[in-house]
C-alpha cells in the first residue's frame, strides 16, 4: 500500500453532490464517468496526493443502491494505491483478509481492482487500485 | 482544503486493531495517543501524504463509543487539511455548512480542529485540520 488513492462516498444524486463538494473542496470534479458494470456514475475531485469519488447508483441492484438503502448516503470504501495488485492480493490473502474477487477486474478511472470483505477489515471496505498502464492494455 | 489529512476509523479494541492495521497497511504505527477530552485513544499510520487515524473509545459517552454501538466498527469521519482553519470555518458556513464548533479546538497529532455536521455533507462527518505552529502554542 503506497497511499491513499481515492475514498469512495455513495451519494443519492450525483449533480447535487458534485455542487455540495464543489462547495466544500473549493474544487471542481475534473472527471465524471459510468460503470455500467458496477452499475454507478462517479465523479473525481482531486484533493493532495488523493482523490474523492462520488458514487450514485445507476441500477437498483448495484451495491451503492443498497448500502444508501441501508445506511444512507457517507462513506462508501478507502482505496489504497499498489504497485502490483496481484502479488498484494497474495500477501494479504496471506495474512487473513478475504478478498472479494480472485483476480483483478477494471474499475473506474483506468484501475485493475480488488476489494477485500469488510468483515475481514474492522467494518471497512477496502479497494486495492493499480494503475493500467499501456503495456496492460 | 489542501489534502486529506486522515481518514478516522471507529475500532473496538486499538491493540487488535492495531496488529490488522499493520498486516493491511504493511506498516506499524509511528504514534499511539490519548485524547482524554475526546474519550478516545487512537494510533497513526502514515500513507502516503495522509494518515490512517485509529480510534477507540475510553469512555462510554464518547462519540465514538455511540457510533460503534449504533453502525458498529468502520470509517467514522474525513479530515482535510487546512492552511488557516478560521478563514476556512467561514468560507464553509457561508456556503451553507453546518460546524459543530464556532472555535476551533484542539484535536489529536497537534492540530487545531473544527467539525462540520454530516447532515450538511453528504452523511459524511468532515474535520478540518490546521496544524499548531509554534507561534500559536
Amino acid at each position: 500500500m503506497r497511499k491513499i488513492e481515492h475514498i469512495g462516498i455513495a451519494v443519492k444524486d450525483l449533480e447535487k453532490a458534485n455542487s455540495l463538494y464543489t462547495a466544500l473542496l473549493n474544487t471542481e470534479p475534473y472527471k465524471t464517468e459510468k460503470v455500467a458494470s458496477e452499475g454507478v456514475s462517479t465523479s473525481f475531485f482531486r484533493m493532495g496526493d488523493s482523490k474523492i469519488e462520488l458514487l450514485e447508483a445507476t441500477s437498483e441492484d448495484s451495491a451503492i443502491a443498497k448500502f444508501i438503502e441501508k445506511r444512507g448516503e457517507g462513506i462508501h470504501h478507502i482505496a489504497y494505491d499498489v504497485e502490483d495488485i496481484r502479488a498484494e492480493m497474495a500477501r494479504l490473502e496471506g495474512e487473513g483478509f478475504q478478498l472479494l474477487n480472485t483476480e483483478p477486474k477494471k474499475g473506474a478511472d483506468n484501475k485493475l481492482v480488488c476489494f477485500l470483505h469488510p468483515k475481514s477489515s474492522g467494518g471497512v471496505l477496502v479497494e486495492l487500485c493499480q494503475e493500467i498502464t499501456s503495456e496492460e492494455n
